[in-house]
């Protein structure tokens, strides 16, 4: 279909390629056998079943064309899974597959291992990108711009502590999307109404025992109809969204032409337009960004699918489907930008020193209003530095030149100290602390 | 990838068919060979170019996997496709291949000849539900069952009715459908930055013959981060997904086991359970649930896209891509379902009457309160109907003895008259009415 | 509450002043009498009840406090004024009133009359912004100032143009909340199921003629849980949203220190920062992009309790009051911001020239690619004029010169044509028609 | 406004009651001294100012009036306040207040010191919830219901379990609302651009200080555009709001007339209905359902508005706001009801065990199957049961008679043991094991 050319160029090869429907079938494979081994071992089935079992599975080909018309027929892929892969077994096989559980129990479960290494590999680039990011800061944590509020010029920071910013937010949504996958990827086994009926007892052992040898965690209870597990996953990757989404927006300000502090890194046909020749544009931040603000979509139905009907849901257990596979596609592909764009980010300290001064030193009237204020009190100041900013972006006077030639200030003030104090150069506050901060926790992470 | 089991069961076959990436390269050829014609005839190319161009692209097989590379480093399909198409044109031909266009022209006008079959498909679907539902009020306009206010027994109404308020509630999104079909679905041509470079006054003259050519509507202005052509089709998709899922939800309510008014079509092989054989699923609702939830968050997503930056967007517009295909292709997949439930649906009129009198007759406690508030003022008439429901219920005695058995109403009220006026199948208001009403609207549409 | 501070800033005074719980309190008495008045002409109600009970609502003052509980209790506002309204009836009306009623028929009723001089004060707010669109057009139709495409510096157009961008989108908007304001706002009138309980065939008429006497549109049948009226609405005031948003957007980028094409109208007091006196924010667009951004945030609400249960919703309904009243008091409080700041727009037309300029020209390279094309072919021409492009922009010489000196070049092409072609002034395509095109639709509507 | 009515009944009075614009002003002096105060002990504000400006603030009556007009212009409340408190500070404190703040240091840390106790009041209901829901599980750990999948009777469970999955439910969010509550309410203090300008190093440490003073936890970083912190407590109170909706959703299908299962708590006064006297109505659960909806749109904005542009938001803050309050106070709110309502809860455990035997027996048909197997093999047992399952279904039978009586069983499996092994009560699965395994988490929170 048409994912071809408008889904897939904002997901990863890697994700899409470890993601086909046959990865989906093994998945359930994988749970059935690992089902029936344990089974096996409590001596819910007998010797040598699970094995066979297996056996028969890995040489079966599955008809993918009837699983997909099955799915719509039965609900949910799992059902003509289990219809296909139980016409596969010899019949003295046949009762023993599928023991207890229920088309849901498989389905989940096969989803989260279908996610894991996803979210590992998702993992790995933000680690990665946290490496290029603390390079960043240390390679720039000297590099004076401006800090800019409302999009407007405000007072001088460093190339560095902008980016010690991008790299604590990614790192926050870094931790909550490690918590999920170390410890919020749960098994899920409950049979049909998640009371193991007909196991009894042995079902939460045969739960916790599966979850341990599929590598999952085992849930305190069956959660067909708990969606927490699911909202915690999209939470975190919505945070990654936001992370991503922050810093590509941030460089889309800094690229544009007038502004022009960094560029993407360029890359052979990439950033072209198809009928301005001499454009660049910023590509990778245009994909982050449709990427994240999908990723925001899902988000939201995965949300309101959150509360689900008694023992199963009716429709909200089915949205969640390709939402969260397509929420953590679309943020494995952002975090290979990502890891792409700072790996490569062309930083022109030059162009941000140069507009430092773009606005006549106006920019310094803060430090400027605080150094008079103790010579002519805070509001007059205030007034003051506010009207040479004027008249110093009107006439295109230098800052400290205007000021020292007020009539309220002459004189009164040494000129070497207010020329010093409106060096933008000189007025960067904690910048370098907070990046030896940020430094310190994030090389660490 | 997953798709085939997890997203396109709850889309239709024939939408999948229609829109494959190469449906897509199609379309874009079809604008380009649209805007060469028109620019010849107009006298900006020379003759018998769109012809010759129309034959080389008809006959050029595009490399896919190139493209999908290409939308990657471009940021959309247009800037592959473009490149491509004139790597194929003899060289005298480059020149007057895709004059005066951008790719936004290209992929938007491309995207809207994509969907335009799909939304008459939709239209054709919803005139086949509609009938179907028409017919449904016919042949119950007279089948009382109860009507449920916060899923309490409430007061009778009939099932024609409850048909009614359901096609009244999709005919109302069609009728938005169908204008966004007929009226809203616009060519795009503006060039680079939305004022035909190049092209000077003749620009608009191209954008309307084209966009005649190829049987879309012609905007006032080109509308590049004007997206109010995608909010207007947006609404109207996620205002049926709201009719669908009315539908789904009654009927999900309906089927229940303890209710069981109606029954989904029995279909061999649909509705089973993976672990439960005696269960009929209502399998078309959760698809319909699932369906609609999932267009609601891509109505999210292109909300949050409208506003879009100066002259192009940098991710907004290629956040719309996707939701926008897939909400029209769920929807697709969603009527084409509904068509079937209601075609099929199974009415059970006894199983309707039976629960009318589930609690004893005390839903007509308001018809009693009325009766009685004749001889015993409002209030009082209100206390003692509240108080005889409950103890009706409790005792599983009719409603009517418990009342004519009450000593303040003892002998004060003629019993057939008391007993006529609780009688549930006599107390449907205006519902015959308003299924003659809707009638006359829902069948002249 | 922290509604003063947090909340009320982004809506109109004059929005909230005619919104008080006392006016929806008026309003569901209006809805009373105005329902007893048509019954008793219709002779359900004895003569002179109606007048009766508009005088005794009209003395009564209402107990707040009581109803602010008497709703947590009941479930809506219209339980505890039924009460109230009851109480304070003489004995022999109590019967009359609120007949065949139920409370959703109230309210639902009442919030429209709330709402429709809302929406009426806001289509006067945007015919306001439109005319001063209009006029902002009409001066810069011939303004020339550069596009900007993924926020890089692409192509001239003129100011005028953007503008009519602008206003082309609000028109849009407008159009659907005028269409929703004039033929959408229904009287909501069923009883208890929606089926007119008690009232029989004269249901009908009672919803048909209240409709009338109150100015609304009277529905095809009742709406309890048809809620597309509200999809409708809220999808409108989405919609203006996003025009908004888009202005909101484009002048934050405009007005941005490095950009400065144009300013926000300088108001005494607005815009100041606490702690940087130099700075003028764009305090307006700041506004309206957060308003428009929780207008989309309760257009979802309201999107996902679109499908209500069976005859009424559980939750869903009672979720769409304060989001679609929110929505509504935010959009009018954006319009009016929207106003002041099109009347006011500070417009930097030498500023705007100026940035055609700084990148050496090479904007223009589209137009020098093509025409040197003819000399050159259309790859080479490309080619070299991205080069020069380029050179310009790193030599800071002009593209013109730089151009005419390259081997390919030089002598090839004459001078003079060559500086004409990529003069930025010159090459504004279709913008000043677009202006005319859209001043002749806009000033008429 | 219409408030009191329409968003306030979801809310809790305690929560409105702390919250109001009065108390947002009190905080703001909070921060503000505590920032003096720990500036003073570092030195960089000479000794006893922070005494004195506590002094003149807990003395000053501020003009609301003023104060909401003066957010408009300014775009935040801060603004205004500190122009407030700054004219009645005497001239010799002026300079020293707010130094090295920027307003949404003040506002952002205000709005943590006023939410802090609102998530501890939340905390507080959640753990007597979670008490309230023990005592439940206790109390009917062996009470067996039918469980239900797909809306559909399933199998059994007991309503313990069912209990056990609502607490779990919302006890993983309410690990994630502690979690925020004690680590994630961040002070902001970064000064105009996040660096501390002015303060230099120091910054960091008054950052740092002014946070212990404050009971807020201190950032790595100043995060005015890193909003991670909203998002993790946005996305706890979504998974709280998820989890409330959960038990809702389930408590409105249990009370349906047709199941009646449990009953909301009798409250005198609530649950009437305005037109029918016999109602109940789920009051609790529609304000639930109703408020958690309106938590998920809330969401939904915080979500699109955590990416904010370089060093200050420029609307995507000023959205924050009134979402955030709202969804924590509609939370608080809705806790408040959920601990009425499980502390209240009528459990019909008689309707449950009738409701088992609705079916005939058919539920039990996949233990038959299972029984059945051993002698029929898997896939005829199957069928016969399901076959049985119809007839049972139809003919009103008991099902194991059916079953016995089929010609395939008859005489070949003891009757008895057909019976006990069809018998719902019996067949509860860990049922029991997981109640046990539930409250030895959930009492030691």
């Amino acid at each position: 279909m048409y994912d071809t050319l408008l889904r897939h160029p904002f997901m990863s090869d890697e994700g899409r390629a470890a993601t086909q429907a046959q990865d989906l079938v093994a998945a359930m494979c994988t749970v059935e056998v690992a089902l029936a081994t344990e089974q096996e071992r409590l001596g819910i089935l007998p010797g040598g079943v699970a094995a066979e079992i297996e056996r028969v599975l890995a040489e079966h080909v599955f008809d993918m064309d009837a699983m997909a018309h099955g799915t719509v027929l039965g609900g949910n892929a799992a059902i003509p899974f289990v219809k296909q892969a139980k016409a596969a077994l010899p019949d003295e096989l046949k009762a023993h597959f599928h023991r207890g559980a229920t088309s849901q129990d498989i389905l989940d479960t096969a989803l989260m291992l279908l996610l894991k290494p996803r979210l590992e590999a998702c993992l790995a680039l933000m680690k990665r990108s946290r490496k290029a990011g603390c390079a960043l800061m240390r390679r720039h944590a000297g590099t004076p711009m401006v800090g800019r509020t409302l999009m407007q010029q405000a007072l001088p920071i460093t190339f560095g502590v902008k980016v010690a910013q991008w790299a604590e937010n990614l790192a926050q949504a870094e931790r909550r999307l490690r918590d999920v996958t170390e410890t919020g990827l749960y098994l899920q086994f409950g049979g049909a109404v998640g009371v193991h009926s007909g196991l009894d007892a042995q079902g939460l052992e045969v739960m916790d025992r599966v979850a341990e040898r599929l590598g999952l965690a085992s849930p305190l209870l069956p959660w067909h109809t708990n969606r927490q597990p699911i909202l915690a996953l999209s939470g975190a990757v919505d945070a990654v969204a936001v992370g991503v989404e922050k810093v590509a927006l941030d460089v889309s300000l800094l690229t544009q032409s007038e502004v022009a502090e960094v560029s993407e890194p360029a890359v052979p046909g990439a950033g072209g337009s198809s009928s301005m020749p001499h454009k660049r544009n910023p590509v990778i931040c245009a994909r982050l960004r449709a990427a994240a603000r999908q990723i925001h979509g899902q988000a939201v139905t995965l949300s309101h699918a959150g509360a689900q009907p008694l023992e199963r849901g009716l429709g909200e257990w089915h949205a969640e489907w390709a939402p969260m596979l397509d929420a953590v596609l679309l943020m494995e592909g952002a975090l290979v930008s990502l890891a792409e764009l700072w790996e490569g980010l062309e930083v022109h300290a030059e162009t941000m020193r140069r507009n430092l001064t773009l606005m006549g030193g106006a920019i310094m009237a803060e430090p400027a209003a605080r150094l008079l204020g103790d010579i002519l009190g805070a509001d007059e100041a205030q007034r003051i530095a506010r009207e040479a900013a004027e008249t110093s972006r009107l006439e295109r006077r230098e800052y400290a030149e205007v000021l020292l030639a007020h009539p309220a200030v002459a004189g009164r003030v040494e000129a070497q100290r207010l020329r010093r104090c409106v060096d933008p150069g000189l007025y960067i506050g904690s910048s370098q602390e907070q990046v030896q901060r940020a430094l310190a926790v994030l090389e660490s992470m």
